[in-house]
C-alpha cells in the first residue's frame, strides 16, 4: 500500500469515528440518561469546561449531583492539569472538594434533562478534537498530492512538531529558575554573550559525528548556507576562535534546536534551552576544572531538587583503562560510547553489547567490567595508583593524578561531600579531553513514579576544539558544564502541580476598583499618581466594572491590596483600602495612600519570607 | 563578463594587492623610515595592538617617542572603539593621554629599528584582512564551481549575514536596558510568554503582503514545512486563537528574522530583538490604547534617552480624510504608505509620489496636503470636527471623537505632555484598524551628527488579526507597542562610548589574592568561605600568580575590593583588605572578614547611586 492509500484509509476510519460521534450527540440530545465522561480529558476540554463554569453554579443547575462528584473524581485521579488558567473550575473544584467523601456520596442524580448541557460540553470538544485530526490527516493527503494551498490546512493551528508555546505560568518558573541559576554564575564572576541562532553550516559540521543529520539546515535561499545552532559549545568556540579571545569566563542561556524524535513525555524537544558555563584559558591544572564542580552544586542547592551527586571521571583514565585491558585504540570510542549506557542498563546488557555487537573478546570485556563497577573517592584514586596494570599505562597515571589533584580542590571548595569519582562515567561527545562530570538527582524515582530523571547537568574539559577553528589551529583550553535546564523545569513543574502552588505571573501589587459607576476618570488619575510613586498597579479596562468582579479578579490573581473608590470617599478625600486576601479594609486619607500602601507591601514581603 | 569571470577578476585583484603588502613587509623589515599608521583601524589592529602592548611599555621601546604620539592621535580621531576589552591599549592610552599637547609634540622621534616591530604588528594586521577578503572571494569562486567542501572555506570564520555576535560588554548594556524596561511592563501588570523561534510557514502566509519574499524558510528534511518567525505580533495571534485566550496582557522579548538588505551601519540586522507590549480583550474604548502611551512614556523616561515625542493618529480618521479628499478606496493603502514617509521627505517630493507614481489628481493631493501638515492636540480635534468636508464622512468622525477620547485619558494618565495628535502618522503595515502610535526622539541630531535616530517605538490598535487564525473568525480585539530595542541599544551604546564610560562585565565584589607562592590552598579555601557567605568572588586560576598582576587585573575589572593573604597574614589569623580604587588596606581579622566586607560594599552602592 503507498503512503497515499494508507492516508486514504485513515482518513475514511477518521472520517466514520466523526460521523459516529456527531449522531450520538444527536441521539444524546434527545435521550440522555448516563453522565459517562469517560473521554480523554484535553486541555481543550478544560478550556470548555471553564467556558461552561462561567456560567453555572453546578454541573446540572443550581444544586451539586453526582455528575459533580464523578467529573470531581475524573479531574482529581487524571491529574490532568494546573487550573490556574482556569478560574471558574478552580471554584468549582475547590467548592466540590469542600464536601467531605460522604457528603458527595449523597449527592443525588441529576436528571436526564440537566445533563444534556454538559454532555453537548464534552461530546463538542471530542468531536473538534477528532475533526482536528481528520483535517491533519487530509492536509497531509493534499501535500502529497502537492496542493499545498489548500484551504483545509488553514485551520490547523499548531507549533512545529517538538516545539511548545510557554504559557505565562510556566514563564514565571522559567524566570525564577534562570534568576537563581545565573546569580551563581555571577557570583563566580562569569559575563555572558550571545551568538545568532544560526550560523554557516560549515561551523557546524564535523563537530557532531552521526548527530549532524538532527541539525536543522536553513532553505537555500541565495547567499549563504545557514544551520541552526545545535548547541551552544561549538558557537562559544567559533566566537572565541574569531575574535582571538585567549580567555573568558562566560554562561550562556539559550535556545538550541535539534531534529530528534521528540519525546514530549520524556521532556525532549526540538526546540530548547542550553545553560551553559564554560572557562576558557590556559591555566594550572584542574584549578578551572574544580570550580565547574562548585558551580553546579551551588546551582542545585539553591534550586532545592532533592538529593543528588556529581559523577567524576577523565578521558584520559578510561583511554588509559581500556588500553590496560586490552581494547584496541580505534575501538576506544565504541567502547567509551557502551559503557555510557551503564547509567541505564546493567553491566550484563553492556557486557553483551561489546563482546557480540562490538567484537570485544570475552576477557578484555570483563577486565573493563572489574573497573567500571568502582567508584569512591580520593581511595579509590589511591587503590588505582597502585594497580600494576594501570600504572603502566602513562595516561592512565595521568588521568589518576588529575583526579586525585580535583578531589583535593574539591574538598577545598566544600564540595567533596557530593562528589563521587565514578570510573562508569564515560559521556559521549568525542570532543573532550580531560576531566568530564554529570550530576545526577538521586532516590524518590519509586515515590513519584512518573519520573526517573537522572542526568541533569554535564560537562567536561575540551582543550581542542577552538582549534579546529583556528587556521593556525591554535588552541584555546576549556573546561565547561551545561545545566540540565528543561530536565529541572519539568522536575519543579511537577512538584508545583504536586503541591497545587499557585504561581502568580504578575507583580502587580494594588488594584484600583471603584465601587460605582462612572468613576473611571477618577480610577485612571489614581492608577497615574500611584504609577508615578512606582507602584505596580492595573484596573478594569471596562468604563463601569461590577465591583464584585474587580475584587475577584484580585483574589484570582493574587493581588495583595486593592484602592476602592466611590462617589463619598471622593467627597471625603479619602479611599478604602483593602487587603485582598483578609478583606479588612481601612479608610486612608489620599495624601497619604502611598504610605499605607508601602507600609502594608513592606510587611506582606517580610512576613512571607 | 559572467559572475565567475568577474569573481576571478577580483581574486587577481585581491591576490596582487596581497603580494604588494607582503612585498611592502620584507622591505619595511630590512628598511623602515616612517611610522605611516594609514591603515584603517579595525578590530584586528586592536586585538594585535593590546598584545603588543602587553609586553611593551610604548610603541618604540622604553620611553615614549613621536610614534606613541602618532597612533594615539590616530585612535582619537577615529575614535574607532571602546578600549574596554583592551586593558592594555587603556593603559598605554591613558598614559600617553596624561601628557600635555606640547609634551606629547616634544616626543623624540623613534629610531628606525625600534619601529620595526609596531610596523610589523600593522602590516601583518592589513595582510590578514586582505588575506580572509581573498579567501572570501575564492570561496565564493569554489561555490560557484559547486565544489563546497573546499579546504578553503573553512578559516572564513564569520557570523552569518546581517547577524553578530554580542561581547559581555554590549550583553550587560543589554540586560541593564532589558531590565528598565521589564519594570516597566511589570508595573503594568504585563505577563510574558514565549513561542518558537519558527512557526508552520502558513502562519505567516499572507500576513506581511509584500514583505513576505524577506522570509527565512527552514529547509524541507521531511516532515513540516516551516519559517523563521516575523515578527511576534503574528506568533501572538496565533497563541491566542489556538488556546482560544480572549483576554491577556503580555510582553514579549525575543529575536525576529528578516532577509532584509543589512545595513549595518543605519543598526539594520537579520536577526534583531523585538520588544512587544500588547492588550488583548473585548474592552471599553481606548482605555488601554491610552495605557499603551503611559507604558512607552514611562519606558523612555526611565531609559534617559532625552525628549521625545509620542504621535498619535487614527486609521479611521486616515481613511474617511482620504475619503473626504476624493481618493478612491482602492487607493487608500498606497496613498496612506505615501503619507508615511513624510517623517523623512518634505510634502513636495510626497506629493510628486502620490500624482506622478500613483496617478492622484493634483487637487486631490492638495486638499490631503492641507491636513497631513496639520498637528496639535485636543484644539486641533475640536477644529476638525468642525471641518464639514470630514463631519460629513462617519469614519472621520468616529476616528476624531475617538482621538477626543484618547487624548482625555492621556491627561489624565499624565502623558499629555509628551503625545501630539499628528495626522501626517500613517504607519505601513495593514493590520491597523484603530489607533496608530510612533514616538520618536527628538533634537540634538545636528550636534552628535551620526545619527538621527527617528522612530523609536510604535504601535497601534489590530482588532482583526486574531481572527484570521480563528476556524469561525471570532475575533480578538487587540492594541500594542514595540519598542524599538536595537536602535536604543544603538543610541546608549553610543552614548556610553563617547562618554568613555566603562561598562563592568561581572559584578565580582571580592578578589581574593595570594602576596606569594603556595598559597593556592588558601586562596582556594578563603574563596569557598566567601561564596558560602553569598558574596561574589574569583580568584587567579594560576597556581602562583603575581600580586601585581592579581591587583592590575581588580583595577581594570572594577572590583571593588581584594582580599591579600600572605604567610605572616596566615600565621597571625588575618588578611588584608584592599579598596582597590583608593588602594587602601587594612588588616582584618579572618572571623570579621565577612562583616568588613559587606560594610565596605553596603558604603559603596550607597555612596555610588
Amino acid at each position: 500500500m503507498s503512503s497515499k492509500e494508507k492516508l486514504e484509509c485513515l482518513i475514511k476510519q477518521q472520517g466514520d469515528l466523526v460521523r459516529k460521534l456527531k449522531s450520538a450527540k444527536e441521539s444524546k440530545e434527545k435521550n440522555s440518561n448516563s453522565i459517562s465522561f469517560h473521554s480523554n480529558i484535553s486541555e481543550k476540554h478544560l478550556v470548555a469546561l471553564n467556558n461552561f463554569l462561567s456560567s453555572e453554579s453546578y454541573i446540572c443547575g443550581f444544586w451539586p449531583t453526582k455528575a459533580d462528584q464523578e467529573l470531581f473524581e475524573l479531574l482529581t485521579t487524571k491529574s490532568c492539569s494546573n487550573f490556574d488558567q482556569y478560574a471558574h473550575i478552580c471554584r468549582w473544584y475547590n467548592h466540590i472538594k469542600s464536601y467531605s467523601k460522604n457528603e458527595q456520596m449523597s449527592f443525588m442524580s441529576p436528571s436526564n434533562d440537566s445533563l444534556k448541557n454538559i454532555q453537548k460540553v464534552f461530546l463538542d470538544c471530542q468531536i473538534d478534537n477528532e475533526v482536528a485530526k481528520l483535517l491533519e490527516l487530509k492536509a497531509q493527503l493534499s501535500c502529497e498530492n502537492g496542493d499545498a494551498s489548500n484551504e483545509v490546512q488553514k485551520f490547523i493551528l499548531k507549533t512545529p512538531k517538538g516545539t511548545r508555546d510557554f504559557s505565562p505560568q510556566q514563564m514565571a518558573i522559567r524566570e525564577s529558575v534562570f534568576q537563581k541559576i545565573v546569580a551563581v554564575f555571577k557570583r563566580h564572576g562569569a559575563e555572558t554573550i550571545d551568538t545568532p541562532i544560526f550560523e554557516l553550516k560549515d561551523v557546524l559540521t564535523g563537530k557532531y559525528g552521526e548527530d549532524s543529520k538532527l541539525i536543522y539546515d536553513l532553505k537555500d535561499q541565495g547567499g549563504e548556507i545557514l544551520s541552526l545552532r545545535y548547541d551552544l559549545t561549538v558557537p562559544f568556540a567559533r566566537y572565541l576562535a574569531m575574535n582571538k579571545i585567549t580567555n573568558i569566563k562566560r554562561y550562556h542561556i539559550a535556545k538550541v534546536y535539534r531534529r530528534d524524535n521528540p519525546s514530549i513525555a520524556r521532556g525532549r524537544y526540538r526546540e530548547f534551552y542550553q545553560c551553559d558555563f564554560d572557562i576558557a584559558g590556559t591555566y594550572d591544572l584542574m584549578i578551572p576544572d574544580a570550580e565547574c564542580v562548585r558551580v553546579v552544586q551551588e546551582i542545585l542547592e539553591s534550586l532545592d531538587l532533592g538529593p543528588f551527586v556529581i559523577k567524576l571521571n577523565h578521558r584520559l583514565l578510561l583511554d588509559g583503562m581500556f588500553e590496560a585491558c586490552g581494547v584496541p585504540p580505534e575501538n576506544f570510542r565504541s567502547i567509551c560510547s557502551a559503557v555510557d549506557k551503564l547509567d541505564k542498563s546493567p553491566w550484563e546488557e553492556v557486557r553483551k553489547e561489546m563482546v557480540e555487537e562490538k567484537g570485544l573478546p570475552g576477557d578484555v570485556a570483563d577486565k573493563i567490567g572489574h573497573y567500571v563497577r568502582m567508584s569512591g573517592k580520593t581511595e579509590l584514586v589511591e587503590k588505582l595508583l597502585d594497580d600494576p596494570n594501570l600504572t603502566k599505562i602513562r595516561s592512565a597515571v595521568e588521568g589518576l593524578e588529575a583526579m586525585k589533584l580535583l578531589l583535593h580542590y574539591c574538598e577545598l571548595l566544600g564540595v567533596n561531600k557530593k562528589v563521587v569519582f565514578d570510573l562508569s562515567l564515560a559521556r559521549g561527545l568525542d570532543y573532550y579531553t580531560g576531566v568530564i562530570y554529570e550530576a545526577v538527582l538521586q532516590g524518590d524515582s519509586q515515590e513519584d513514579g512518573a519520573t526517573s530523571v537522572g542526568s541533569i547537568a554535564g560537562g567536561g574539559r575540551y582543550d581542542n576544539l577552538v582549534g579546529m577553528f583556528d587556521a593556525k589551529h591554535k588552541q584555546v583550553p576549556c573546561v565547561g558544564v551545561s545545566i540540565g535546564i528543561e530536565r529541572i523545569f519539568a522536575v519543579i513543574e511537577a512538584k508545583l502541580f504536586a503541591a497545587q502552588n499557585k504561581v502568580r505571573t504578575t507583580e502587580i501589587e494594588v488594584f484600583v476598583a471603584s465601587a460605582q459607576k462612572n468613576l473611571l476618570d477618577h480610577r485612571m488619575k489614581l492608577c497615574k499618581e500611584l504609577w508615578d510613586e512606582g507602584f505596580k498597579v492595573e484596573q478594569s479596562y471596562k468604563k463601569n466594572p461590577k465591583l464584585l468582579a474587580q475584587l475577584q479578579h484580585c483574589e484570582e490573581a493574587g493581588i495583595p491590596l486593592a484602592v476602592i473608590i466611590g462617589e463619598s470617599e471622593i467627597q471625603k478625600g479619602v479611599v478604602k483600602l483593602r487587603e485582598v486576601t483578609t478583606r479588612n479594609e481601612v479608610e486612608v486619607p489620599k495624601d497619604r495612600l502611598g504610605d499605607e500602601i508601602r507600609k502594608r507591601l513592606h510587611f506582606n514581603m517580610n512576613g512571607s519570607t
